[in-house]
């Protein structure tokens, strides 16, 4: 699990296309302080670090971190061509610290992230780097990794298998008595046991009243005959992160309100994957699936997005949802993941991992394979 | 689990204690952003929150959120005194609308917490409130959290009760031939068992050449013969969080290496222990234990932190550190954690949580209990 991901020079390409954004935007420098991001360009992220780029210059990129990368195996390793310094003492800034190195080799102006720098940090810098000007990196590497290439997809599909193995696990042993809490863990175990780094996110099972609930903290209540049973997870795989959600029933044959529920929101995800083409609206994939709910009288309680962008964070760019812009592309990972919740009653969610693709390629693939039929367990 | 740890009162009382600091400041209005922060002043931390303080009118405060509140065991519920809003829409910032408010109140200045917004969500609340002045909170409501009140330190007490059951009955299984992974999976699920809202951080398991290693990556080496096994752990309840961590020998009579090695560090975590008082400055604490390690010769690679405070986060002020400013108080939670590792050969860390307690009420008062004599497994 250790290895990094790609060829080192998959890192130097990276760095060397956010090399040429920031030279056309006139910066001299970036530092690059979101630990998504870090990883991204040096296959690695360690718990508190920060790039600092040479923009003219690949030879000055330092890693400045405060603990040895490396050290844990869902960290990766960092990119050979990369210069690490670390810091001394607990309460050593790295993005504070690239400032001061940028200020000693005279880079300016540099550019940072201002959506992950608290206020406090970005005034530390500017202060530790008197004159220098401090621009707006902005979501430029969240730019660059919004269309993935096929090594990040084969990390997709493996944390998507890996999945897949340790819910297809669950199914196959007794549910009827087990708490959610229970279940939620037993599920995570499987996780690790086929391969996972950890957990992507924390496992959700929904019994009873919870099914279909986003995101439901398991609780202690027991799984009964006739339940709807809804299950969330999601493994990590070389920092790579996929999410599968399948509802079902417990022990009986389904009642005829649980089997109409299934079929309409099984409906509506279906048409949502459909609508993945590249070039697609986002919007006008959420509305595919949201209209076939609507379309039946369900408005109250729809979760505000039916899908968002998945890879190295949980919830990237694209997202799919109503009001949102943009466009889908291929290579771009989304989740599909409508659901309907009845209070008191519970309710369906369905959650795919998908990877958008042309036509002429087959269309939307699908990483996360265990069946949507609904089956009585 | 679901019940607020306090009667309400306490969070109109915390409200009133800051709005006496924010009215001493100037402010009109307070937007407090950090959940931990929001927590402590209303019970409950939703996902995406924050807290509209009206300084000079308690019933102006209102808590904004994206998600309705207690919807989570572990979140707690909203003081009832409070009024709730609702935000709708996926990318609605509960901080810019909080912002928005104030600007309809006409409150200013309004005082936001600087060292948990980033620069742009602070950028986005300016351009959302124009002509109001947006001052610095600061820590101001990290300080009001740093001496806790007696029921606090109860729901502490109960999450290191959880804790120490754990991993009392883990000592009770057999361990040899089993994964780092798969011990630490067991901890969490025994810490849910024994009423845990969830662990406060991934449990750590480390043995042979793993053990001794702060806030180690379980891995899949299994547990052998004569290994040291370090295990660190703890729960959170009602937001509470503790940490405990021991070392211990496998199977046979601990070399004698391992025995000089571990009374080296119990030696040291005792001297630190020995040193919580009220009035105490940190870094003299730190100096106690970390004396008698560097006293024996091991200058290299120790921690650079003796111990921190812990509370509704895992790691809060103060910082027992070398160069650690402040003073301990009465009331005040901290871990004392020495460690030291032996690259190939493994190592001992000791962690315990206690509570500062002046002499008359019997010192320091010890919420994590397991034993701490080096035991033969």
């Amino acid at each position: 699990m250790s290895e990094a991901p790609h060829a080192y020079d998959v890192y130097q390409a990276r760095r060397q296309r956010l090399r040429e954004r920031c030279a056309a935007a006139g910066d001299a420098a970036a530092v690059v302080s979101r630990p998504a991001n870090i990883r991204y360009l040096t296959g690695t992220a360690p718990e508190r670090a920060a790039l600092l780029l040479g923009v003219h210059d690949p030879g000055a990129d330092v890693l400045l971190c405060a603990v040895a990368p490396g050290a844990r195996p869902e960290e990766g390793r960092p990119d050979e061509a990369l210069r690490l310094q670390l810091l001394d003492g607990p309460g050593a800034d790295p993005a504070v610290a690239a400032a001061t190195l940028a200020l000693r080799q005279d880079r300016r102006p540099v550019a940072v992230e201002e959506h992950d720098l608290t206020v406090a940090r970005h005034r530390a810098m500017a202060s530790a780097a008197p004159g220098i000007a401090l621009t707006d990196l902005g979501g430029a590497v969240e730019q660059l990794r919004y269309v993935k290439d096929e090594e990040e997809i084969s990390c997709l599909r493996i944390a998507a298998e890996i999945t897949d193995q340790a819910l297809g696990e669950l199914l196959e042993s007794i549910l009827v008595g087990r708490t959610e809490r229970h279940l939620a863990l037993e599920l995570e175990r499987r996780l690790i046991d086929h391969g996972a780094d950890g957990p992507a996110f924390a496992s959700s099972v929904g019994t009873g009243p919870n099914a279909g609930l986003a995101r439901h903290q398991p609780t202690d209540r027991r799984v009964e005959e006739g339940d709807f049973l809804t299950v969330s997870l999601g493994a990590v795989y070389r920092g790579y992160r996929c999410a599968i959600g399948r509802t079902f029933v417990i022990g009986t044959t389904p009642a005829d309100w649980q089997v109409e529920l299934y079929d309409l929101v099984f409906a509506a995800q279906r048409a949502g994957r459909e609508a993945l083409t590249p070039g697609a609206a986002c919007r006008d994939v959420d509305r595919a699936a949201r209209q076939v709910l609507t379309g039946a009288g369900y408005t109250e309680g729809l979760a505000p997005v039916t899908g968002h962008g998945v890879g190295l964070e949980n919830v990237e760019d694209p997202q799919i949802a109503p009001a949102a812009m943009g466009k889908l592309d291929a290579r771009v990972p989304v989740t599909v993941e409508p659901g309907v919740h009845l209070p008191g009653r519970g309710g369906v969610r369905i959650d795919d991992t998908l990877v958008v693709r042309p036509e002429a390629d087959g269309g939307p693939e699908l990483l996360t394979i265990t069946t949507k039929e609904l089956l009585a367990l």
